[in-house]
């Protein structure tokens, strides 16, 4: 996973056809790559085909800087969707938070201890309340605060702030705004969400309390990319978590917690990995 | 939890009040009844007081046929709603199906091994697929054939049925059919369903294919008491499987199989334990 | 999974190369093998290739019963151990029991419902007691009674029909003798076994009476292959339960036999599908 | 739970007699002591009583600091053992770690979330590595390298540290050294630790890398008292992760960092709500 050779990532999907493992893996025995790892899935209803191939550039014979172009061609003879990406090219993260610190907290935490392979250069809020967080971690802390009114120009602030910084993915550790189309359509599924229930059941405002009120006897977490509509977006990961006539609001509220921090952090790290694809809908997770 | 002692359980709500469990187990203690089992909970933001309670009837001074009378007075004195129920006054169910077989199977199985302490005199269904499997363990199988026009009528006569027949509760096993208001008011909170989901996402009908089309990581069942409103009812079990981006709609029914029967034969085996009490929407399962 | 066309499937090991999966997946399409599921896994530490593949041989050039012929070179070229399976050559079963039921019923049941691509020509039982439920599917059942004096001698005459018979892989259903090594050694890694505990815990006699009296929180059960050294097989598959100080061992019993079920059953499928690779005292499961 | 009045909790375990429920909660309410919560077990195999019972204090006609005196002929005459808290004696903790900050920093962090109900007066390593952490969260930190030669006066120093700042509960956060009999003696069932395995599979070191060569497919963490038989101890709480072929020793390492700081801080707080009452190796969890 995490040694110090270079290696190239390929995402891939196009319509099923004879041949395409053959076709991709060849194309890179040729050229002298060393398969680490392929995971592929057909949709046998969509007719479909899903492919994660990591392989080895180091006796590789096309550089680094010329990968995209020489895998190009290949791509449109499959009318394939396709993203690579480089070992060494990390993924530059904004984090947006408001008050609540318990998912950014464990990002950091996480961060330290070497678990995410990416980069940190900001975190966004609509509030003041995290920057002493922030600033522990070192990590530039800006605030944007939101009404109803300034929340598109905000907005574009942000965008620019993030289009200078060049951020790759923006990860919402309980930003409890939605954000504009606008914003949306500028980070097509890098976007990465954490809802605090079991979607699609209770979607939308205050989850916990809904969950409470509805008497359910588990409640989940789910972490998803952030589409035009709320709460709908291809989901990455969820988790749940038993739960009892004893429970109060305030223990969900706990228990839920937990169940945040962590499914964030599992889809998070798939996303950085590249191990989703998203196909209409839904995703694809080689995990 | 299976001697061949005279046991009496009680389950009691009432508004909480000081020295709710003294004066039952005082009451209980006082003429001679051994505790075997005791739950309590207190619902602070409801004020509501739940008990269940269960003790040895052997050397209680109430006989078995006198003691409702005799606990009346009680009841009316702390505004309670409540149950009893003798160990030796097994349940009578019925079992309501319509094609699927897993969920019969699987209480017919369980049956067999001991695990529900009632009776089963009548299989009802409106269709005669499952006849076979019914005549295999043994009991009477029901058809009374729906269409919308003779819904109403064909439900007086199952309500008759079960009228004669003493039934006092109904499990659907997979009954796909939406019952009456009226068949729902004859058995108030005794009426068992397995819901192919979990609940309150896909709600309706076919919720694997919402599922699958919603591309969640997690399917779930639950069980719940029947009411008016669909798939609305006070929960009492639910469970979850994990899915992945490999599994069809098929697999989904293949593994969702499993946790329905599951989940029912759990959350059957708490009714039949006097283990759920129902206040508003929601349950106390003192499990 | 269960289409009409013939499928074949490879599984394959060997020590770790460039261009392995280049060089089988063009052997299959060089010969118009339409790959329907790949999977691959490296193990680094090891530096072991492993992989299943699975394709359709409509328009595969080489007849089926000249396939493994034509696989031997490229196999002996990488010094691989491999199995190779025509979907149309199902695999027979040997259901070995004792006198519990519920391993035997669920695999019953699940064989009604199409779960299982075998057959299943026979039990066998060191008790008569399962004969009646062997009768029910149909199923032959011969009882060979177990003494320690005579075990060599009836394991042999075991063996010799399991010989007559085809039987390919043989299922201990909860069967409560511990097989000799000859026995075993007839049947590397195709014996499956369900072992009512969460191993290494509780290994050998009464793992729930163990469970019971060393308190713990949680119990399970494990699928494995057998091996010489008991309890010790490669794992297939492993489930748990959560338990508490209100379970009895009686209780322990109940809820394992739940695992048990399923447990067996999912790791007998996935066994059945071709999905799992032995290496060493370890499993790649391809799921 | 976390109310401002003052409550009393008593955890009781004495030999099962008739009349116990009644007897116990007569004798609070007489005093016009209002139970807030309730819970009681009988173990029908070793006939043992035990309960839990938080009372308000606000309207107890007994002080205090006379609770004790109170309930100590009770207690006498049932034979039972038994402990009390006043809800504003809080526990004061010593954590104990060595040089891995994970479970530190989850304690530190949910502490800072006022999910314990306690006081941290002061951690203790082995190892300088984790003072930094300590100190961010103003803690005092206290170094004892320990030898071989040097572990019998190093704990004797600990052990009259702990006494002058009061500790009551040791929490070992991954702290690596085995404690001396004489230092458990000091604490009975007043030692938490977290052990990096489902007990009783993988006792003793390395047990991610004795699961990792055994290819589990489950692997677990532990919470326990600690006794003076290494792993042995009475078991609080449990929990589980699913792991595949795919994970190396590292992520076994890196996905139980997260189940080890969730169990031991699930078991920490069931401690420190006294929750937990200990029967010989076993423990009685009332959550």
């Amino acid at each position: 996973m995490s040694d110090n050779n270079l290696n190239a990532i390929l995402l891939w999907s196009c319509p099923d056809r004879k041949g395409l493992v053959s076709r991709i893996s060849g194309f890179l025995f040729e050229r002298g790559g060393n398969i680490i790892d392929l995971d592929e899935h057909v949709d046998p209803g969509e007719q479909m085909f899903f492919l994660r191939v990591a392989w080895d550039m180091k006796e590789f014979s096309v550089a680094p800087d010329k990968l995209s172009e020489a895998i190009l061609p290949l791509a449109e003879e499959y009318n394939a969707r396709w993203t690579l990406r480089l070992s060494d090219r990390k993924r530059r993260l904004a984090i947006f938070v408001s008050k609540q610190e318990h998912c950014l907290q464990e990002i950091m935490w996480r961060r330290g201890l070497g678990e995410f392979d990416a980069e940190f250069p900001l975190i966004v809020s609509n509030h003041p309340d995290l920057r002493p967080l922030a600033e522990r971690y070192g990590i530039p802390f800006h605030v944007f605060p939101m009404t109803k009114e300034n929340k598109a120009a905000q907005e574009e602030k942000e965008l620019e702030l993030l289009g200078q910084m060049g951020i790759d993915t923006v990860i919402l550790a309980r930003y409890m705004q939605v954000l504009t189309p606008e914003f949306v359509r500028a980070f097509p599924n890098r976007i990465v969400n954490i809802h605090h229930s079991f979607l699609p059941a209770f979607a939308g405002a205050n989850p916990y309390k809904q969950a409470f009120e509805r008497g359910v006897k588990i409640i989940g977490a789910t972490c998803h990319y952030v589409t035009d509509i709320l709460d709908e977006g291809p989901i990455i990961e969820q988790d749940i978590v038993r739960i009892s006539h004893k429970d109060s609001i305030d223990n969900l509220i706990r228990k839920g917690r937990d169940l945040e921090r962590f499914v964030l952090a599992r889809g998070l790290r798939l996303h950085l990995e590249d191990r989703v694809l998203v196909h209409g809908r839904k995703t694809v997770v080689f995990d």
